[in-house]
């Protein structure tokens, strides 16, 4: 099974390299796609970060991430990611929307917020043609990282905006969900999909952030998921994004990607 | 604000007190209704509980719990738990479905195992007069508890199967649900609405199953959730249900008590 589709998320080695480094070795290993993270992406600074990419000769699966509505100064900071994912040749812009404001229990007007930031940024993203990318994620985040919970959420909210919104599937915040044959299926309908991350759920979770799984290794069924998604008419990368730091942050790099690499191949048919 | 519609879920002092000793306190605190487990039930056997429960004057809201369908021996067993909660005068037999079975990764089917189980418990229950209450677990919990995961799935799952089957709704499981207000109605409607839990969101979450907080001390609204469950014609009673290794497990169990009144009419309202 070719890799040309595989892309590694580089929250994937955070722990073990910086951008150069994780570009550099994913090259080595015949990636040729990653989504690198916006800390990453400072710390070396913009242009360098747009050269070691290009030397590379990697594709920009998607840049992670804006969103974050709920929070103060989101409009601005979003537009900067907004300019840094179009200087990389992003494929679209990962959005986490937000959780909860400090101090709110209303779910029902932070979901309001995240609807208008998308709407105020929108333009901005539109003259750029960068993608925003949707991500629901896991409801056991609502409170503190977004309120967009499902799938079927996500969608009204990208079909609302229109033209430049679509949503990123993560196997992980949404493997679970009853409804979501129907609405990955609803998603390639509307041609919506426009990323697919994979990662495994470990059981038992340990910790409610950082202990992902590498694919196999838990209980998500990506060879039906990803049948979904293709029946879908997605024909983007599956990207590989674990925040692990129980396992695979504590790996040396090059055996993570290995795995990922095997895992891809013998996990996703 | 009366406390005639408190129940206290055993659960919340299992690790203060055995059955008689938190029927006894309840009773000393005004509190009317209790939801024993069937481990506490069958420590002190099943007459000597009833006896227990009649002596305190006490009304059985709920009986936790049957389910777990996708489990070897699940028919039996849950046979068993419908004449204990019988036996005990209970309003409804909590039912928490069943995950993955071991070594499964199909979501599909093991929703189809719980499906045809209750169906073939539901004679049993109808025979007895005992409801069963089709609890929505949150997606969290997908994998080894529950993958019944939302309100919609359990009404759809209590409607297919008819009389004598409604839902139970837990606010820790269903709070961040954007299809909340919507489905708490349509089961209002059907009258499927058997039983309502209350505990708290606590953020940081520290332990996947035992760190539910008590109700004020997370970001759960609960007078909203509540005016909902109101208008959709609920009149039963309001059930804290908390495990909480960490913090309420650890209190004396009075005060655990005077904590769940004192909260429950500071928050509901």
């Amino acid at each position: 099974m070719s890799i040309d589709k595989l892309s590694i998320n580089l929250a994937t080695v955070r722990e073990q390299w910086d951008l150069r480094e994780a570009a550099e070795a994913c090259a080595r290993h015949g990636i040729t796609a990653i989504d690198p993270w916006r800390d990453q992406v400072a710390k070396l600074g913009l242009s360098a970060a747009v050269r070691v990419i290009r030397d590379n000769g990697l594709r920009v699966s998607g840049y992670c991430r804006g969103g974050m509505f709920t929070s103060p100064d989101a409009i601005d900071d979003n537009r900067r990611a907004i300019d840094e994912a179009a200087a990389l040749g992003a494929e679209c812009l990962v959005l986490v929307c937000g959780g909860l404001p400090a101090g709110s229990r209303d779910l029902v007007e932070a979901r309001k917020r995240i609807a208008d930031g998308l709407g105020t940024i929108l333009p901005h993203a539109r003259a750029c043609k960068m993608p925003l990318a949707i991500e629901p994620l896991h409801p056991m985040y609502a409170a503190d990282r977004a309120c967009v919970n499902t799938l079927a959420q996500a969608i009204d909210l990208a079909q609302a905006l229109g033209d430049g919104v679509g949503v990123a599937v993560d196997t992980y915040h949404v493997w679970w969900d009853p409804d979501l044959e129907a609405q990955i299926a609803r998603a390639g309908r509307m041609r919506k999909i426009l990323a697919y991350h994979i990662s495994d759920w470990l059981v038992p979770t340990r910790d409610i952030l950082l202990d992902r799984g590498m694919m196999g290794d838990g209980v998500i069924d990506f060879a039906r998921i990803g049948r979904w998604i293709e029946q879908a008419g997605y024909r983007g990368y599956t990207e590989v994004e674990i925040f692990s730091k129980r396992d695979w942050w504590t790996r040396p790099g090059d055996e993570v990607l290995r795995t990922c690499i095997e895992r891809y191949r013998s996990t996703l048919m």
